[in-house]
């Protein structure tokens, strides 16, 4: 199979995007196509080690930065990297799109030119959300792509979550949890109240969708559930809460280690751990957000995504494309349309 | 002036209420009545140093608790703590409400007792967002009352959120902080860019409300603004993410720390620090969170309020009283009815 990646997108692109297909191309057993001006992408791959029967170039002279318009930006940069890229896995000349570019322009270019799977109104994106600590993730759906939802998009990111963290994140039959208020049935606005009816006849269903109730924003970092369902505005609330509090409390430490001679002391025995502390906290490493809902695997990094973010995404986007996700959500959505009654 | 405190109200009731009460009576100017069954709390009172003219108590023989249903319980438990002391406000034997017992409850037993200020139809709770390791705290306003909001109300919820920010926490010009998705204008829900609209027009009304625009969630715990505005729902998702990554960094300190000799002997060293970042992370200790929008002066405590909680909670509610705060809404509300159009 042939994963497309976006040479010019992000942050740190293409330097970082190269560097990370070219570590990444003696790990695995697909081809890498990587987007972009060729005049640069070229000689940089060559200052990095890397398997040349597994990367290839696919030229774009055109760049859409953070700056642009996304839905202006798609429709207009014909000759840009995340355009032509989104174009070869809509011809079949690839199975995954890879990106740290533009979100908007991502998720603009993933419904006008990858597309919606039909009976899908609201693609959405995924996050892999780590369990601090403990290992694992969850998978946070939506996690901003959708400000409003009605309760049929909360059971599509359900049962989509749901085929991603069983064939990406390795796990069996997935609970899938409610983002609410508070646990008992019936709290909440009526978003959430009638999500929860749907998500009920879901599991009743036998269709496989284990879902669990409503779960507490309180529960979310301990990984309560592996599937996380909420709108995209609480979804985002959560991911920025999440980064705002880790930065919080490393401010916190920082200061609190440094208060006078034993503290500081204190604070060069645990170096190591500390170095590991931080490492737990940085959310720029896991990147790999999937949006899903779409007619091809699309695979959104994080903006600042470095070399290892690269291969992070990589390595999920090889279970992505080989355990045939999309294909699999088409399969669902008309199962469960039954369910919301559109069918 | 008189607070009027729920001797019976929280986990730890009458024990703990008690006892702040009875601590801080020497402390201030004010008189304390302790509302709840007599032939508990008087004794108790007699177990600790207090100034006996300055407390005082109202038998009421019968509690709501944890598990009755909100507006049931306020109808029929006429003899309950919390319903004979919200009556000894409503007719002016007290000035201040202070629980720390059921939430539902204490809104219900606001709305149907204290009454709303005319033009509020959605009191709201304030809670004081403290900064970790900078000290201070931002009024996060709805915290929870109200699941679901129009525009107007968040307008609202940004007033009454400045004039209590300004009274009792000190602080001038509040800035006031629209929760969104980003910080540009036009980002996010409807219900937030119309709220966006109206927070502008009160800023340039000229009326004294320090508009500040859109703040990021990932800002919040820093604290970006004096005041958080937000729908109830998102108001939660702040507070319990606060909790659980606080909970959940704690667990991996603990987990980090205690791992080989090197780190123990570096966490021995720190243990005071790792004491003040275990204080710094409890939450329960602030507590004190205004209900604003009624008639009265109201103050909700965490359910596990211990003593420090009540003393923490009746040195706000010495400001919220003495500084006229009900007023101070009351007066601006019909200002500012004239920007929503409902005047």
């Amino acid at each position: 199979m042939r994963i497309i990646l976006d040479g010019m997108g992000g942050d740190n692109a293409p330097d970082e995007i190269v560097k990370g297909a070219a570590e990444t191309s003696a790990l695995i057993d697909h081809e890498i196509c990587i987007v972009g001006d060729e005049a640069r992408i070229i000689p940089l791959l060559e200052t990095y080690e890397h398997d040349a029967d597994k990367i290839s170039v696919l030229h774009a002279p055109d760049v859409i930065s953070g700056e642009d318009s996304p839905v202006k930006a798609v429709r207009q940069k014909k000759e840009s990297s995340l355009v032509k890229g989104m174009e070869a896995v809509r011809n079949g000349e690839g199975d995954i799109f890879i990106s740290a570019g533009n979100s908007g322009a991502i998720m603009s270019g993933g419904i006008f030119i990858l597309g919606r799977i039909p009976g899908i109104d609201r693609p959405a994106i995924g996050s892999t959300y780590p369990i601090l600590g403990r290992g694992g993730a969850s998978l946070l759906i939506d996690s901003g792509a959708n400000a409003e939802c009605k309760p049929h998009n909360l059971l599509q990111f359900a049962v989509m979550g749901s085929i991603y963290a069983q064939n990406v994140l390795g796990k069996e039959k997935p609970s899938v949890g409610l983002v609410n208020m508070g646990t008992e049935p019936g709290k909440g606005s009526a978003l959430v109240k009638d999500a929860y009816e749907l998500l009920e006849r879901g599991r009743e269903s036998g269709q496989g969708l284990n879902f669990i109730g409503n779960v507490e924003a309180r529960d979310v970092p301990i990984g309560i559930c592996d599937v996380i369902v909420c709108d995209g505005f609480i979804g985002n609330v959560i991911l920025k809460m999440t980064e705002g509090m880790a930065l919080s409390i490393s401010h916190l430490i920082r200061q609190k280690f440094t208060e006078g001679l034993i503290a500081k002391a204190g604070s060069a025995l645990l170096y190591n751990k500390l170095g590991e502390m931080k490492k737990a906290f940085d959310y720029t490493e896991y990147g790999g957000a999937p949006v899903l809902g779409l007619k091809s695997a699309l695979v959104k990094l994080h903006g600042s995504a470095t070399a290892k973010a690269v291969r992070n995404g990589i390595a999920r986007a090889v279970p992505f494309m080989e355990n045939r996700v999309v294909n699999t959500i088409e399969d669902s959505v008309a199962r469960f349309m039954e369910i919301t009654g559109d069918a």
